[in-house]
Protein backbone atom coordinates (compact mmCIF):
# COMPACT_ATOMS: atom_id res chain seq x y z
CA UNK A 1 0.00 0.00 0.00
CA UNK A 2 1.31 3.26 -0.57
CA UNK A 3 1.71 6.01 2.05
CA UNK A 4 2.88 8.95 2.57
CA UNK A 5 5.10 9.78 5.95
CA UNK A 6 4.55 13.66 5.92
CA UNK A 7 0.27 13.27 5.33
CA UNK A 8 -1.90 12.88 8.34
CA UNK A 9 0.04 14.89 10.42
CA UNK A 10 -1.40 15.06 13.91
CA UNK A 11 -3.69 17.76 14.82
CA UNK A 12 -3.33 18.00 18.50
CA UNK A 13 0.23 19.06 19.24
CA UNK A 14 -0.14 19.18 22.89
CA UNK A 15 1.10 15.60 23.12
CA UNK A 16 3.59 12.92 21.08
CA UNK A 17 2.09 11.01 17.76
CA UNK A 18 2.93 7.52 17.97
CA UNK A 19 2.02 5.79 14.75
CA UNK A 20 2.56 2.11 13.40
CA UNK A 21 3.36 2.62 9.42
CA UNK A 22 4.08 -1.29 9.63
CA UNK A 23 3.82 -4.12 11.92
CA UNK A 24 5.50 -7.44 11.06
CA UNK A 25 7.32 -10.25 13.28
CA UNK A 26 10.93 -8.91 13.71
CA UNK A 27 9.96 -6.06 12.63
CA UNK A 28 8.18 -3.06 13.51
CA UNK A 29 8.37 0.57 11.97
CA UNK A 30 6.98 3.85 13.50
CA UNK A 31 6.48 7.40 12.89
CA UNK A 32 6.73 9.96 15.66
CA UNK A 33 6.31 13.32 15.62
CA UNK A 34 7.06 15.52 18.61
CA UNK A 35 6.17 19.10 18.94
CA UNK A 36 8.24 20.29 21.69
CA UNK A 37 7.87 17.47 23.66
CA UNK A 38 10.70 15.62 25.87
CA UNK A 39 11.03 12.91 28.49
CA UNK A 40 9.23 13.29 31.72
CA UNK A 41 12.64 14.20 34.41
CA UNK A 42 13.83 11.28 35.49
CA UNK A 43 12.12 8.87 32.74
CA UNK A 44 14.43 6.66 30.91
CA UNK A 45 13.78 4.77 27.88
CA UNK A 46 14.58 1.00 28.66
CA UNK A 47 13.58 -1.10 25.82
CA UNK A 48 13.48 -4.76 25.11
CA UNK A 49 13.62 -3.89 21.02
CA UNK A 50 16.48 -2.35 19.09
CA UNK A 51 15.76 0.59 17.99
CA UNK A 52 17.43 2.50 14.91
CA UNK A 53 16.25 6.06 14.59
CA UNK A 54 16.09 8.99 12.17
CA UNK A 55 15.24 12.30 12.18
CA UNK A 56 13.94 13.72 9.00
CA UNK A 57 12.52 16.80 9.69
CA UNK A 58 13.29 19.08 12.92
CA UNK A 59 15.93 18.21 15.53
CA UNK A 60 16.52 16.59 18.42
CA UNK A 61 18.49 15.70 21.63
CA UNK A 62 19.36 12.50 23.35
CA UNK A 63 20.57 11.48 26.57
CA UNK A 64 22.25 8.06 26.37
CA UNK A 65 23.04 5.75 29.40
CA UNK A 66 27.68 5.80 29.42
CA UNK A 67 27.91 9.18 27.39
CA UNK A 68 28.96 12.48 28.65
CA UNK A 69 27.76 14.84 26.40
CA UNK A 70 24.31 14.97 24.63
CA UNK A 71 23.31 13.40 21.39
CA UNK A 72 21.99 16.03 18.97
CA UNK A 73 20.18 14.97 16.29
CA UNK A 74 20.12 17.37 12.97
CA UNK A 75 17.60 16.34 9.77
CA UNK A 76 18.44 13.59 8.43
CA UNK A 77 20.71 12.19 11.39
CA UNK A 78 19.88 8.35 12.40
CA UNK A 79 21.25 6.68 15.92
CA UNK A 80 21.30 2.99 16.87
CA UNK A 81 20.06 2.31 20.20
CA UNK A 82 20.52 -1.60 21.15
CA UNK A 83 18.05 -2.99 23.72
CA UNK A 84 18.57 -2.11 26.82
CA UNK A 85 20.63 0.75 26.37
CA UNK A 86 18.67 3.53 28.42
CA UNK A 87 17.88 6.64 26.77
CA UNK A 88 15.80 9.99 27.13
CA UNK A 89 14.75 12.63 24.86
CA UNK A 90 15.91 15.96 26.37
CA UNK A 91 14.61 17.99 23.84
CA UNK A 92 12.66 18.79 20.74
CA UNK A 93 12.46 21.71 18.17
CA UNK A 94 9.78 24.08 19.96
CA UNK A 95 8.83 25.54 16.66
CA UNK A 96 8.22 22.96 14.08
CA UNK A 97 7.51 19.78 14.03
CA UNK A 98 10.02 16.85 14.46
CA UNK A 99 9.33 13.78 12.54
CA UNK A 100 11.11 10.98 13.42
CA UNK A 101 11.36 7.46 11.81
CA UNK A 102 11.74 4.45 14.55
CA UNK A 103 12.86 1.01 13.28
CA UNK A 104 12.21 -1.48 15.71
CA UNK A 105 14.36 -5.33 15.28
CA UNK A 106 12.31 -7.76 17.80
CA UNK B 1 26.97 5.80 16.27
CA UNK B 2 25.92 8.99 14.68
CA UNK B 3 25.75 9.47 11.05
CA UNK B 4 23.98 11.46 8.39
CA UNK B 5 21.57 10.08 5.68
CA UNK B 6 22.59 13.26 3.25
CA UNK B 7 26.08 12.69 4.23
CA UNK B 8 28.75 11.74 1.82
CA UNK B 9 26.51 11.66 -1.03
CA UNK B 10 28.08 9.67 -4.22
CA UNK B 11 30.53 11.71 -6.49
CA UNK B 12 29.38 8.74 -9.30
CA UNK B 13 25.97 9.81 -10.76
CA UNK B 14 26.74 7.48 -13.69
CA UNK B 15 25.61 4.23 -11.82
CA UNK B 16 23.39 4.07 -8.59
CA UNK B 17 24.50 3.96 -5.21
CA UNK B 18 23.79 0.96 -2.30
CA UNK B 19 25.38 1.48 1.21
CA UNK B 20 24.22 -0.19 4.59
CA UNK B 21 23.51 2.02 7.44
CA UNK B 22 22.82 -1.23 9.06
CA UNK B 23 23.32 -4.89 8.76
CA UNK B 24 22.47 -6.79 12.19
CA UNK B 25 20.71 -10.57 12.00
CA UNK B 26 16.97 -9.84 10.65
CA UNK B 27 17.31 -6.41 9.82
CA UNK B 28 19.23 -4.40 7.02
CA UNK B 29 18.99 -0.59 6.52
CA UNK B 30 19.80 0.57 3.25
CA UNK B 31 20.44 4.11 1.56
CA UNK B 32 20.31 4.30 -2.46
CA UNK B 33 21.18 6.90 -4.13
CA UNK B 34 19.51 7.03 -7.68
CA UNK B 35 20.35 9.99 -10.35
CA UNK B 36 17.99 8.95 -13.32
CA UNK B 37 18.89 5.13 -13.42
CA UNK B 38 16.16 2.74 -13.91
CA UNK B 39 16.30 -1.10 -13.97
CA UNK B 40 17.37 -2.26 -17.70
CA UNK B 41 14.71 -3.50 -19.99
CA UNK B 42 13.51 -7.14 -18.82
CA UNK B 43 15.32 -6.71 -15.62
CA UNK B 44 12.90 -7.44 -12.66
CA UNK B 45 13.78 -7.52 -8.90
CA UNK B 46 12.74 -10.83 -6.91
CA UNK B 47 13.78 -10.51 -3.81
CA UNK B 48 14.85 -12.98 -0.60
CA UNK B 49 13.79 -10.61 1.77
CA UNK B 50 10.88 -8.41 2.67
CA UNK B 51 11.71 -4.87 1.45
CA UNK B 52 9.91 -1.65 3.11
CA UNK B 53 10.86 1.17 1.47
CA UNK B 54 10.66 4.92 1.19
CA UNK B 55 11.57 7.95 -1.18
CA UNK B 56 13.48 11.24 1.00
CA UNK B 57 14.39 12.77 -1.48
CA UNK B 58 13.48 12.76 -5.47
CA UNK B 59 10.81 10.56 -7.03
CA UNK B 60 10.95 7.30 -8.92
CA UNK B 61 7.93 4.83 -10.73
CA UNK B 62 7.67 1.53 -10.11
CA UNK B 63 6.40 -1.44 -11.85
CA UNK B 64 5.15 -3.90 -9.52
CA UNK B 65 3.73 -7.38 -10.98
CA UNK B 66 -0.08 -7.65 -10.36
CA UNK B 67 -0.84 -3.87 -11.04
CA UNK B 68 -2.23 -2.25 -13.92
CA UNK B 69 -0.35 0.81 -13.35
CA UNK B 70 2.24 2.12 -11.97
CA UNK B 71 3.65 3.19 -8.92
CA UNK B 72 4.64 6.60 -8.54
CA UNK B 73 6.66 7.25 -5.22
CA UNK B 74 7.04 10.92 -4.23
CA UNK B 75 9.31 12.80 -1.45
CA UNK B 76 7.93 10.91 1.72
CA UNK B 77 6.11 8.07 0.41
CA UNK B 78 6.10 4.81 1.04
CA UNK B 79 5.70 1.15 -0.09
CA UNK B 80 5.94 -2.43 1.43
CA UNK B 81 7.04 -5.16 -1.31
CA UNK B 82 6.80 -8.12 0.69
CA UNK B 83 9.73 -11.47 -0.76
CA UNK B 84 8.82 -12.69 -3.90
CA UNK B 85 6.97 -9.78 -5.24
CA UNK B 86 8.67 -8.83 -8.71
CA UNK B 87 8.96 -5.28 -8.72
CA UNK B 88 11.38 -3.07 -11.06
CA UNK B 89 12.04 0.70 -11.23
CA UNK B 90 10.60 2.33 -14.62
CA UNK B 91 11.57 5.92 -13.79
CA UNK B 92 14.15 8.28 -11.15
CA UNK B 93 14.15 11.52 -11.13
CA UNK B 94 16.78 12.91 -13.93
CA UNK B 95 17.68 16.18 -12.88
CA UNK B 96 18.12 15.49 -9.15
CA UNK B 97 19.33 12.53 -7.07
CA UNK B 98 16.60 10.33 -5.53
CA UNK B 99 17.71 8.89 -2.08
CA UNK B 100 15.78 5.85 -1.17
CA UNK B 101 15.81 4.07 2.54
CA UNK B 102 15.07 0.75 2.14
CA UNK B 103 14.58 -1.54 5.23
CA UNK B 104 15.06 -5.30 4.20
CA UNK B 105 13.17 -7.46 6.91
CA UNK B 106 15.30 -11.27 6.86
Amino acid sequence: MLANLFASMPADTSCEAFDDLLDMPGLRIERIVSHGQKSPPGFWYEQDEDEWVIVLQGSATLQVEGHDTAVVLATGDHYWLPSGLRHRVDATSPDSPTIWLAVHRR
